[in-house]
């Protein structure tokens, strides 16, 4: 049986119920953060459990948990649902508004849900992705909301096959991909975009990774500069580093995995490996 | 008690409960239509229903229920719920998803839910509204989507009171306030936008009513022209026509309410009183 954490309470899943009347369920006001596990433990805790208090903050919420008791929570979740490795997802929403609209900022709806950790496809590792863009920016897109619209629209055409993501551009810059930070190196510098993106724990890691090894910029990429990139890649909690080999058909780098990204990955494995045995 | 529709149910509004794997809650992926009352009779239902369905179908979504089954289950809510006036709301979104972003168009989640009609401050109607404007354009505007951030935001401020609308302007036009249309006087003519904004229910009906004694153009309009407005108006299903008197604190028309917007506020009091003798 799946447990989760609803407003206080462990319990099976099957026993939390959303309110109709929750401004999070009438006008998708809320936010939320994703962290997975390695071995059974929680990755970048204090990374995710961070960003879910300023995205909170942003929207003018609060988390009614502190760190050590989200982690207490976690933990126990953990053991219940007793998953080789998990996904632990926060939401937190206003919580219920009679007129859909006025919340009380005291009885938010604050749950925790684990999901098994769905691995990708060996390929998009191994072979690289495919993405497609959409000229979109978030709606606040420093904040970590409800809102994917457009990104989960995209995961579910009428017909076809979706893209592995969505790369989001905005009037000549690349900024995102729908769930993923996206790098790509110009020249000999890593690139990676720091204004109208979530700023991705994945995201942040990776830097602090690539800058023993690379010049790295945090700065605005262009469309035009995406088409002449040698290689690109995105970061994500669920995929780590993934290889970009073509944006809307037009192959990136000749559409190989660059071999700049390779040695990133390594890096990437490396330093899991050592929070493995560091942790175990 | 309050009543419910919800997943192919009346049921005690208590016991409805969305899920925590809903894409609804997780990702807001939904839409809604929200109608009102008049003698206890649904006013305009073809015209919500017909936007539901094609809210719904821009997001790859189908409503579970036909016009006629929807009119029938709503006509009991009322009765079971008993209210003097009501609105009703109808929820649409993709349902369950349980990775979070992939759900089965043949399993959505649907519910009517009933709430008393909130009637505005009488001021409004006699005095006029003051807005502020943001620089947003919705994610997709012609879609009655259940993203609401940067509204709801708005009207839950952390400190002070919330203005009685926010106004959206977009790279020099003006689209539509949070949850009403906008409608202006340029010299003699009456002005509302088209693109870029909700085609609202109450907005058609204006415009019918409007065309009889007024010029009357659907076109862009741009903030420049917003101040050099004599009269301005919202036009939305919880306020019929509302006079708007100021925007960031400067007046539209003298700061007071206009005399043509005062007769097309008559001329929509007739058309309703007409429609309930009719209906009756």
């Amino acid at each position: 049986m799946a447990y989760c954490y609803f407003n206080g309470k462990i319990m099976p899943e099957s026993e939390a119920g959303v309110s109709i009347r929750d401004v999070g369920v009438l006008r998708g006001y809320g936010v939320f953060d994703l962290l997975r596990t390695y071995g059974g433990r929680p990755f970048l805790f204090d990374e995710h459990f961070g960003r879910l208090v300023r995205s909170a903050a942003a929207l003018g919420l609060e988390v009614p948990v502190s760190r050590q008791q989200a982690f207490t929570i976690v933990k126990k979740l953990l053991l219940k649902n007793k998953l080789p490795e998990s996904t632990v997802r926060f939401v937190l929403t206003g919580g219920k508004a009679a007129d859909s609209v006025h919340f009380n900022r005291a009885t938010p709806t604050f749950f925790i849900l684990i999901s098994p950790f769905y691995e990708l496809p060996a390929s998009a590792h191994a072979k690289g992705a495919a993405l497609e863009t959409r000229e979109h920016k978030r709606e606040f897109p420093e904040v970590k909301s409800l809102n994917y619209l457009t990104a989960v629209k995209a995961n579910n055409p009428l017909k076809g096959k979706a893209p592995f993501e969505i790369l989001y551009t905005w009037q000549g810059r690349v900024l995102e991909a729908a769930t993923s930070n996206f790098f790509m190196f110009s020249g000999d510098t890593l690139v990676t975009p720091a204004r109208d993106v979530l700023i991705g724990t994945t995201r942040n890691l990776v830097i602090k990774l690539a800058k023993k090894e690379f010049k790295l910029k945090e700065r605005d990429v262009s469309v035009r500069e995406l088409f002449a990139g040698t290689e690109a890649f995105l970061t994500a909690t669920n995929k780590d580093i993934v290889p970009v080999v073509s944006v809307n058909g037009k192959k990136i780098g000749g559409g190989k995995v660059g071999e700049r990204t390779k040695r990133l990955m390594n890096a990437f494995c490396y330093f899991v490996d050592a929070w493995r045995a560091d942790t175990a």
